[in-house]
């Protein structure tokens, strides 16, 4: 049992933020056990760590990023999608073929991801099996929890990252059977989106999310390009998600759809049928894709959204960042489509980032009694002589605070050292 | 004269950067002789200071800037602009009536300013003399750049924070009268806006222009609730910038005008005929004002463009922060209004950061010979074994570094010491 005392925040649901101001959290086997403002004499003799006013806050949780692009953070920002693909984004994953090209990149990847709060990742990697596996193991070592999923390429792909559908099958079925038995990682099928997968990958992808019931990510109508090309590659279907529908790789685990800016009634009608999580990745479709998540039209069709980094289309780890950019497009979303929703504040953007996603991995993302204590405790944020309140102090942290204004870390209960 | 070696980047004009890749740049009294692949004979003996492959850069100029914000950074930002000046802006303004209370806070300002690199800056204080005389002082100090503007307000805004057309017209003039012999810092008239000052008071302002020859810094067309509020206020008038100029505040000194959003060809016509600076803010204008300069077309009409933090409606000091969401904010405008420009790149937004922002405080900006070397050492963001050039190491400090790559700053020539 420990306990932990200062400003306690957390999100419930997105309407509002939880604050326990100047309270105590009581941790047991790792897990939350509850909060307190003051400590129950049942606890009497437990040592208290006291971390004065610094707010103590879930982990993040990051729902869609590409790992293997972590080296390429920040370069070729000012391209659009097709020309940041073909010039920076498969040159470089095409490397990955090169394990011990992978591993010192995924090596910073991870140790970045801890430094920045993010404890929980729906990750892309490459079409390379045995890369992939450096980073699973990583991932475990740090005792993160993630899914993790081998990318599948067969088609319209360059010849240098492109499989054929037999051998990304068969590549993805080892990749399964080698996770199987995943506590905190597992594994996830990664079709990179509809126009670089076959219908026979697809429907192969599908019968092996059945047979060892494992979720899906992928990319789902990021740019009218791409909604488009999947419409017509499949002309049988009405939309990007029932192609997926279709392959039957919904309903097997999670299903991770990321972007989800021109969905259609049908892409809805899927994702509300199979509580698919969708992403919004605010630098990452910014930079690159152009085009606004209606985030307030999503949450109250009531779609299960979550925030993630994108990485390298967006240019960080910090989740903290990506609520404060998520407010910030949602201005725009108002300003320019008034009829997809108006602007979202801190206490939606957190309750994505955190308890939102989080639900993905588990009883992680709150502070409610039965999570797991994934916890930073966040400080300095105040100026000399001018106290803020704890949401004020959550707003700053996500708008122009950063990593160094993370003086702990708890993961599974236990002081991260070394972050 | 001291001579200084890196991978020096500076920007001539908004087509491209200047790159001497592994170079020598001489400074001569605080100036910049010229850069050279190799040291001249005629400088052998000079003492070199080698910083390897970091960048060697020019400090940024902030063109748009409320000091007394500083305090509020990073809150209230899911509010837009009238609540955000309701509830945070002007009760936190109205304490700078008090000088002890105002001194921490310009404190802290002027130091966050070095830490992140801008060395030069245009800047409202409140409507308070003694207040902004602290700051100016302080500036001064440092030996900063800048063009400081006591507030002035008698109309439309609240009672606690409103002078009389007198008292705003006598302290502006006493405060002009004060720092006449300005020789880095020096004043600038500074009308809030339009919807907060009578006609008296900007025809007065426009006087005291003319008699001290002095710029002016504002807002204009920042909203369209702003400009159509001064065309209501001003039927005489065709566009917001049009008051300025029957005002006879313009043509006296530089004219910096904050936002321009929504101009007119009337404001186009008199930005053009006076050269008045248009500062593009786009965290701050994406936070709490919703719109986006239309960069690309300002530039095309032949508008002197730079950019600004805007501190409090922007949430930090690093202008090379603005340098990339610039180039984001750009993105969205080309895809909701393509008739009014394309994506600018990241040439472009470091030209409106350093040499076309300094342009308003004389020879800084770029490395031009003559040229203060006003300069940051940035270095740090290569992953090791992944070389970058340095375009790329510019464009990857602007989306994904702080403060922590600055690894040397030079202001007026000298190393900054304890930034």
């Amino acid at each position: 049992m420990e306990i932990y005392h200062g400003d306690i925040l957390y999100s419930e649901n997105r309407e509002k933020l939880n604050v326990y101001e100047n309270s105590y959290i009581a941790v047991e086997n790792g897990l939350v056990e509850g909060i307190y403002a003051q400590i129950p004499e049942k606890f009497s003799g437990v040592e208290v760590t006291d971390y004065g006013r610094a707010l103590i806050i879930p982990a993040f949780s990051d729902l869609h990023v590409h790992a293997a692009q972590f080296i390429q953070r920040g370069i070729g920002m000012d391209l659009l999608l097709s020309d940041w693909l073909n010039i920076y984004t498969f040159p470089q994953e095409s490397h990955f073929a090169d394990p011990s090209y992978a591993e010192p990149i995924y090596e910073a990847y991870v140790n970045d991801m801890i430094r920045h709060g993010t404890f929980h990742a729906c990750i892309f990697t490459t079409i390379h099996r045995h890369a992939t596996n450096i980073l699973f193991k990583k991932l475990e070592e740090k005792g993160l929890r993630a899914l993790v999923g081998k990318v599948n390429m067969d088609f319209q792909s360059p010849d240098y990252l492109c499989e054929t559908t037999e051998e990304s099958l068969r590549e993805t079925e080892i990749f399964l059977d080698e996770h199987s038995g995943g506590e905190r990682v597992k594994p996830i099928l990664t079709p990179r989106f509809v126009p670089t997968c076959s219908r026979e990958l697809l429907w192969g992808l599908g019968k092996l999310g059945k047979k060892y019931q494992v979720g899906v990510q992928t990319h789902v109508v990021e740019s009218r390009w791409e909604a488009a090309e999947s419409l017509r590659l499949f002309p049988d279907c009405r939309s990007d998600s029932e192609i997926y529908e279709k392959a039957g790789l919904l309903g097997n685990g999670p299903s991770v759809f990321a972007h989800v800016i021109f969905p259609t009634e049908d892409d809805l009608r899927v994702m509300k049928e199979y509580h698919c999580t969708a992403v919004h990745c605010p630098d990452a479709t910014n930079n690159v894709i152009a085009g606004i998540m209606a985030v307030d039209r999503l949450h109250r069709e009531g779609l299960h959204l979550a925030l993630g980094s994108d990485i390298g289309a967006g240019q960080q780890n910090g989740i903290y960042r990506q609520c404060a950019a998520a407010i910030k497009l949602s201005k725009l979303k108002e300003f320019y489509e008034p009829e997809l929703g108006k602007t979202i504040n801190i206490a939606d953007s957190f309750y994505m980032a955190t308890k939102a996603g989080g639900e993905v991995f588990g009883n992680v993302g709150t502070f409610e009694p039965g999570y797991v204590f994934d916890a930073l405790v966040i400080d300095n944020l105040e100026d000399e002589g001018h106290p803020m309140t704890p949401a004020q102090r959550l707003e700053r942290f996500c708008y122009a605070g950063d990593d160094r204004n993370i003086i702990a870390r708890y993961l599974n209960g236990s002081f991260v050292r070394n972050a």
